[in-house]
């Protein structure tokens, strides 16, 4: 039965997750020959992931998605904390209100991973033909080191095999419910197989992304240490439909019972997540998983809920959890890299593993696309590295230190069991709890990213923007088209797809001196953008210019900027998409015309930033200040016309 | 080849317009057994209707799409003109702001008639399995009116025929360019026949619902007359992408040049849309619309916007029209409706046509629905006509009147022609079109619908709701879920599902008198619920209640309220959908707890209101009024278990 076949493909991705998603996401938008395999028969539809920071909500928006995330999810801003009171009866012991500080238009959204991976592949599906292989196992990587600074060789050499349908098909636990057909609006995939079963393809890759989970098979295959333990908490974790009197079911919630620990997450729809500890379980390193059943969770919800009334009889589903820590010891190996859960793991709790996997093939792909595209210099990839290395670093740093709360509840409680005598009431951690999430909100919203210094982010003076910050994200706002005044965020229209861009916060254009210094700037963008545009090609097509003015967008003209900041096409004639004012819009609340405000730019005088195709800022300086421009794009980017010949 | 087949069913549908999917959507909703045919072999992809109305999108959100017309559509809140100044220099000569005084949330949205059809199909599929017969004509209709008054019977008698593809692809204008790819995420639908070609089905059916256009065969066969005339005035109008240098392409614009009249109207991505008189032709009853080539238009165009530039080299679609402006003199005849362009067509410029069918069909789809399931008394569908009518009716008369700045324009330039010393200046007209706009503003975006009275709608005291008025639409506003704190328009939570709604506005529920007041009625109301819905469905399967109170959403419970308001379910436990709280969102700033001021209700007393299905007021009343509430439905509903047996 098993045939064998041949091919080559510039990119193949191992693994259809968020990370994964992402990384094959890059490949659709900027064209690149690639290939996604997933051992799994078809794409998830329940369970697994279901927070989604506002930072990648954001990310969505540039990908044309976030409103259908908005659409379906639940969201919050607050968690609210239970505890015993004096009597020992269940109370609210306060909530904590998420911060409104990081100026995201975006929540905490919750929504299933299965929802969440439908619209990135949709959004994969309407730029390209891309589709991810499903029910394939890779088998084997040989990788030739010595082929791998060249850049038109294919360096790695992997087999797949074309899986059956039983071989993949997962493993899932007993007890839940079918899956509800209004789940997810596509159907099964498995049956769009491109080889028949058994066959084994060997295939030749440029470039090996791993994105095949905490057990990657790639990471293994590379030999890079896995570092860390497993602890010795055993969670379980129930998506159903709660019958309950619990006044907070439908609030994020921290409960500490003198019975135990128990995390809700509201979703969409009338589905609750509960993450709840095990420890009536003799917990220890050969805990049999396999003991615990659906009711063993629902029993132990009912004990920490108790005097509350909590039972359910729709379970979507569930699953049982050791918490493992670990670290990959590095992220990737030549022209191979890793991302997601094959580089880190952590507790689910924390609600930032989807979002970490997602940014990390965010991160790692357009870089990819770039330089299989011979736009950008290899070398930019070693940021990959550096940027998401350490995040994951400071990822399981922080799962220690908030699991720790948990972690304080439970010791108390062993504590009370030996010595019955001793306060019953659980330790009011709340405070504490506040305090760690006070300080990592940036980090865990994803809103802060520490990257660089590096050739991709450039730290440097940030007077003329004072709220921005090289290598973090360019701060959203809503402005209005300058040609139709229709509002817009700006994580809407930095579109992700592919392009560098140069935001030239242009000032106020009613002042005849800021005309002449965004002219004689403009002059030097034309010159600097023809260097690395291929000949043929549009003049946006590797950086695209957006303004944004500061003057009410009824009081300038389009006509008042460069041609280059609105440029004409044959086909197309003027581009009424690229400036922009941060105007107020009587129609449209969110639209109060601060955006200046939010970046901390002075009105009239304005000032350039770069931003890499994730809408990273990789660079700010003066509208004059030309000459840094041009060192940090030529750091980055293939000249695709000397300046000699121009 | 020809062969013959019968079937039955309740509804037919012949046309899949905007009004006929709206039909076609309450079918699906509300489980009903329908078809729908249209001769046309594929939807449309693009040209025809493409100005979406506010009211229309608060409709759509209670579809669940409204979200996907935000995401793609082009908004506008002003109409620009412009005319020559006292040197015949095109100027702008001022611009008016369209109103903010509705109290909606969606402003004028510009999108393609295909997508919208789009949504509304994907809303269909998401619930039924009903699908649009393409390529089939209705050839033959028999009545029998002797059996209209049995429930069970099927008076209308038709024969359908599947057609080749070639018959069943229209006429289109030549010079337009392919559908470009992007323009709809669907394939074609011509394959997905259900006979083969020239089958002839014969069909019987309780209902028949006409929404086959203006030259109606629905219309023709049940000769009802289509009074009016076409007039003498012949416009062009076309998708392009323009390339110009006219400031105000991308902002609607009414442009009155000493060469003619030109409207524009910017649209989604770069299209433009422009609607231009093609008076230079001599126009008559016998003009030849086949000697109007796309240059016609094209030059037609030029000579107007000079001195600017303009060209286009793409166009998506184009066609000229004669504007006919009539009206059916009724729209039904015992079981069969009429629905749609086949009721009333007018010039296009209004903007108005798409909504207005949208809503026809919207309006009876939901009586017709409840009538086949025996839910509601036949005779609600006598409503259909008094309501949709009338407004036709304005329809064609505010046709005529906006239409007339045209024609002034136009009869000015003949004038002019004649007298050529006559002022070379095209008349200021641009107050009066501003008072004729503001006269209509709120039906021309549909906010105000003159429904009622009838047996739908009771007029009557608006001292507990001082802004709502039965016959109108219930306000949107912006609450807070009760349960979770998540935010939702109130569009959004009145899905529209076929059920009535009782809306409970509760008040203030920190009040102890005002928890009285809501439990007493929620006695009663348990009682009326229970006359009119089925033995063993749910209490809220024929009219669900929504509570909205308007105390701070954190200081009171879900459980301050009667459980009749949050329904109790054996599997699905307490509903968190259904009670929700008139409170600020700090991080939604459309989320401000202003909707009873909205709504102009007490927010320590409160009012109950009654909506129908399609989300307009049927009766409001005090909280103690549940003898109005209940005569309002036991003239709607039929008992399901009557009151003598509770």
């Amino acid at each position: 039965m098993s045939t064998s076949t041949e091919s080559y493909t510039d990119v193949l991705i191992i693994g259809a997750g968020p990370s994964g998603l992402a990384v094959a996401y890059w490949m659709a938008r900027c064209g690149i020959n690639a290939r996604v395999v997933d051992k799994r028969g078809t794409k998830i539809f329940k369970g697994h992931a279901d927070g989604l920071r506002g930072r990648t909500t954001e990310l969505f928006d540039s990908m044309g998605i976030a409103h259908r995330v908005l659409q379906e999810a639940d969201y919050a801003a607050q968690l609210m904390f239970w505890r015993p009171d004096e009597n020992g009866k269940l109370k609210r012991a306060g909530h904590l209100q998420f911060s409104n500080s990081s100026s995201s238009p975006y929540k905490m959204a919750m929504l299933t991973q299965g929802r969440i991976e439908r619209f990135i592949l949709d959004a994969i599906k309407s730029s390209s033909d891309l589709e991810v292989e499903r029910g394939v196992v890779a088998e084997s990587l040989s990788y030739d080191a010595s082929s791998e600074n060249h850049s038109q060789k294919y360096p790695v050499t992997i087999t797949l095999r074309t899986l059956s349908e039983e071989e993949a098909t997962p493993y899932s636990y007993p007890g839940a419910s079918e899956i509800p057909a209004e789940l997810d609006d596509q159907p099964d995939e498995i049956q769009k197989r491109k080889h028949p079963v058994g066959t084994i393809e060997t295939v030749r890759a440029k470039y090996l992304i791993g994105c095949d989970g905490a057990h990657s098979w790639t990471r293994k295959q590379l030999n890079i240490p896995f570092e860390g333990a497993s602890t010795d908490h055993i969670w379980g974790v129930v998506d159903m439909i709660p019958i309950t009197d619990f006044p907070d079911i439908r609030r994020p919630t921290s409960l500490d019972a003198e019975s135990g620990h128990l995390l809700i997450i509201p979703r969409e729809g009338n589905v609750v997540r509960l993450y709840v500890p095990l420890q009536e379980d003799e917990v220890s390193a050969t805990f049999d998983r396999s003991t615990v059943t659906l009711d063993t969770i629902r029993d132990r919800v009912k004990k920490i809920l108790s005097p509350f009334s909590f039972d359910f009889k729709i379970c979507h589903w569930w699953t049982v959890y050791q918490v493992g820590r670990r670290l990959a010891q590095t992220v990737s190996k030549g022209r191979v890299y890793l991302a997601g859960d094959a580089v880190h793991t952590h507790s689910p709790k924390v609600g930032l593993g989807m979002n970490m996997s997602f940014q990390d093939g965010f991160n790692l792909g357009w870089k990819v696309a770039l330089a299989v595209r011979g736009v950008a210099f290899p070398s930019i990839l070693d940021t990959y590295a550096s940027e998401r290395h350490q995040l994951a670093q400071m990822l399981v740093d922080f799962d220690r230190r908030w699991s720790a709360f948990f972690l304080q509840q439970e010791q108390q409680q062993k504590q009370q069991e030996q010595d019955p005598d001793a306060s019953s009431a659980p330790q009011d951690n709340s405070a504490a709890m506040a305090e760690v999430f006070r300080e990592s909100e940036l980090f865990t919203e994803g809103y802060a990213s520490f990257y660089g210094p590096n050739s991709l982010v450039q730290k440097g003076s940030t007077a003329m923007a004072k709220h921005l910050v090289a290598g973090e994200r360019f701060l959203p706002a809503m402005i209005r088209n300058q040609a139709g005044g229709r509002p817009s965020l700006t994580t809407r229209l930095l579109d992700s797809d592919g392009r560098f861009r140069i935001v030239l916060l242009a000032g106020d254009m009613r002042l005849k001196d800021q005309q002449s210094r965004i002219s004689a700037l403009c002059d030097k963008l034309t010159e600097l953008l023809m260097r690395f545009t291929p000949p043929k090609s549009k003049l946006d097509s590797i950086i695209e210019i957006k303004t944004i003015h500061s003057a009410p967008w009824m009081e300038v003209e389009l006509s008042d900027f460069p041609s280059i900041v609105h440029q004409f096409d044959e086909e197309q004639g003027w581009d009424y998409s690229k400036v922009w004012s941060d105007s107020e819009c009587s129609w449209e609340p969110r639209c109060v015309g601060n955006a200046y405000e939010t970046w901390g730019v002075d009105k009239s005088r304005g000032a350039v930033v770069a931003l890499r195709p994730d809408q990273y800022i990789g660079w700010m300086g003066e509208l004059e200040d030309v000459a840094g421009l041009t060192q940090y794009f030529e750091g980055i980017l293939q000249e695709a016309r000397p300046r000699s010949v121009l």
